[in-house]
């Protein structure tokens, strides 16, 4: 391996200089009028593929922006990596916040300002520079490879799911790859293994026909605003456990050592609290903060209304009132499932004085690679000798819904490698990526080739 | 009396034709641009009164829309009546849904449809008529009589209390009479002797400085709907009695002769729900729905709002939650007492978690003179005489603050002498009054003041 890093450390200037022409291409899938120019960043991307030695290069058309794939399948007998990553980015607004323009990706403090710098074309190319050092210094990669990259992420990858089942069989890898999320903290290089899942509902209560006169009607009949609070009230316990018989049926415990690596982190709950300004933290008894968020489920209410919200009073008993209400889920909850738990329990709670209606709306399944998955650790192994630091496992406490796609259609785990930080602004004006995350990410990446070229294809070390 | 009730039953037809030039006036106290019509109308009364035999007839300027006063003092050693109505009426938008013009007073069906024939210019001229029959045929009233007629009842009497407060000893009586109420049912004449009070809240709850995704943090932090489901919910308990500590310590309880008295009353319950389009009726255990509509305090959750509110899904965790509430008082609750006990369990039972902020918005005491007052069975024998029918005692659940005002400021009970109906449309389009019930009324205001006459002044029958 030292030739390839050897190379990758010769080539980090022309490396920065390339990846700076990638940044310029504005791919902003979310505007009509960036059409051409999402085309012209796949036809780059598909380019520099077929420069740095990638095989069977092609743009997959879709109705929507193209995918491009590539592959390299020389490795006979070595692991297949399926790498994902998309080359679309958000939009710039609000562009006067930006403090360079963010299609002319710029240097500061040891940072690249761009948008797509870390979100993702920067860590997309961060894997193009790492196949590169191979291909020039060995002719070859360590293992198989299978990339597809696509244009629709920032805009919800609504052909993604298609594309994947249209091509089960020619994507058939060992490991999916994707770099396309923070590391724990600056200096604190990590691999995610874990998401959470979601399901989420639309309550909506109806009491009487029309709204009531508080004064002539109250007393006589039920109020869907407070009917509605105690429903929601119900949810939960005093100790922020859910309530909805069954549903922790299935979820599958922390394991012992999780709790002890995660309680070595260097998390400081009062500089969390403050930073959220909550006059105190509150989750699930028992379970630490980091543990709540990453590994266990919630009930939220993320909207409620009903009744009279503008300025002054108004006397009205509501006719209807509505709340927004979803959990996320963990290994190993079924969103369907949950779904079906919670809608009876609704129903069973609810009192015969008002209607209730109960929308399901979307949903995703929660995912795990365990962390002492071998390919979870090649990729521990990987980052510590691209950053020098032995990485921290952990999960979050979000969904990324590719990641249970891949589980579910193609059966395949996944390793989320990234390199970027928690304040890289991905959706915000002034994106960045770290210079040196970038740099240790390639070298992290050549390793990660190899580090999976030594695993057994059935997963074995 | 037969003389007075000859001239009423004689004049009937003028009597419509008189009350229909009255109708004909646009005195909506809401629309500036009906200033000058407000202004006429105030002319036309007091032109009136004058001509039926009232003295000290004069327009008591305010700052909005002047007050018409007017007394007759002759009956020396009888009580005295301050009888209050008002001259100005409701908008009449939307004005397509009027089937004749809101202000040419039309008769269909018996009655006499246009704005301000119920609430409240009919009710006013029904005493003008009662009076003016007394004065041409005896020369004189049997009891004294002072009237207050605002017109400013429809946008909030904002000057109504400085003119009492102002002219308290000028008011002094020793009853007030008001007709700006619907009877309990067509054909079933009553005494309404009891209203509720009311304090009304906002409560504002922050969990953080800003909205959160419930991905990323869900766990970790109190939810703002969630605490406010959780507070609304500690309001009541399942029987439907309030939890608010001391709430009901000064609730006076319902006599036995009033509740069987309710009893009696032709209240059908399905009839009632099927109106309102409830699945079921609710309300506090151990009463009836008229006896906790009229007679039992409320606590309502009038509107509340927090989060993602609109179409679809949003994954939030709303850094503010808000609810507005009130609570219906009945004797001999008061609202500022109930106001600091609400605000002192709103305290200890909100958790630590979130900034809580309860705001008092506005408020009212609740009013009642016993069913067996003098004056109260008086007005029962006077409507007897006046309907041919035994009149049943009810209180109602609404607020009429102006009742609240003269039992504190002039020590007065008040007499609700109401010949309206509850389908009446007083606000909406298509106001109305029973031609029967106007002609009723005069007999039996004529009668009141006859049954006034004969009550000692301090009470006594």
């Amino acid at each position: 391996m030292n030739n390839v890093i050897d190379f990758i450390n010769t080539n980090r200037d022309r490396y920065l200089e390339e990846l700076k022409e990638y940044l310029a291409i504005p791919s902003i899938s979310a505007l009509p009028e960036h059409a051409a120019d999402v085309r012209r960043c796949a036809e780059w991307t598909a380019a520099e593929m077929t420069r740095i030695g990638m095989q069977n290069v092609r743009l997959e058309e879709t109705p929507g922006h193209p995918i491009v794939y590539g592959d390299w399948l020389g490795a006979e007998g070595a692991p297949t990596i399926l790498f994902y990553g998309h080359y679309d980015v958000q939009p710039v607004d609000p562009l006067e916040l930006w403090e360079s323009p963010p299609f002319e990706a710029t240097i500061r403090d040891g940072e690249i300002y761009a948008r797509g710098s870390a979100d993702d074309k920067g860590q997309v190319f961060m894997h193009f520079k790492a196949i590169e050092a191979h291909m020039k210094q060995n002719g070859k990669l360590p293992v198989n490879m299978k990339i597809i990259l696509e244009g629709e992420e920032e805009v919800g990858s609504a052909n993604l799911d298609n594309y994947i089942k249209d091509n089960k069989d020619a994507l058939g890898a060992d490991v999916v790859v994707i770099s396309d999320s923070p590391m724990f903290d600056r200096g604190i290089p990590s691999i995610c293994y874990g998401l959470r899942g979601l399901v989420y509902f639309q309550i909506d209560l109806r009491g009487t026909k029309s709204d009531l006169h508080s004064g002539s009607f109250g007393g006589a009949v039920a109020n869907p605003n407070m009917v509605l609070a105690q429903i929601l009230s119900q949810m939960k316990d005093k100790g922020g456990r859910i309530r909805i018989p069954g549903f922790y049926d299935e979820v599958k415990e922390l394991r012992e050592e999780e709790r002890a690596e995660w309680k070595k982190l260097p998390f400081n709950e009062t500089r969390y609290r403050k930073e959220l300004g909550a006059p105190k933290l509150f989750g699930e008894s028992g379970y630490s903060t980091l543990e709540r968020v990453w590994a266990r489920p919630t009930f939220e209410v993320n909207g409620i209304l009903g009744g009279f919200t503008g300025d002054g009073a108004k006397t009205v008993i509501p006719a209807v009132a509505m709340a927004k209400v979803s959990m996320r889920l963990v290994p190993n909850q079924d969103p369907d499932k949950i779904a079906e738990l919670f809608e009876s329990y609704v129903k069973k709670i609810a009192p015969k004085t008002v209607e209730v209606k109960v929308t399901r709306m979307h949903g995703g399944k929660p995912w795990m690679t365990e962390f002492d998955n071998p390919f979870v650790q090649a990729a521990g192994r990987a980052i510590e000798k691209g950053f020098g630091k032995t990485p921290v496992f952990n999960r979050e406490g979000g969904s990324i819904p590719v990641v249970a796609t891949f589980q579910e259609i193609l059966g395949l785990p996944s390793v989320l490698f990234g390199v970027g930080l928690p304040d890289e602004n991905a959706h915000a004006p002034n994106e960045k990526l770290d210079l040196n995350n970038f740099h240790g990410g390639v070298i992290a990446s050549a390793y990660l080739y190899d580090e999976v070229a030594g695993i057994n294809k059935d997963g074995g070390g």
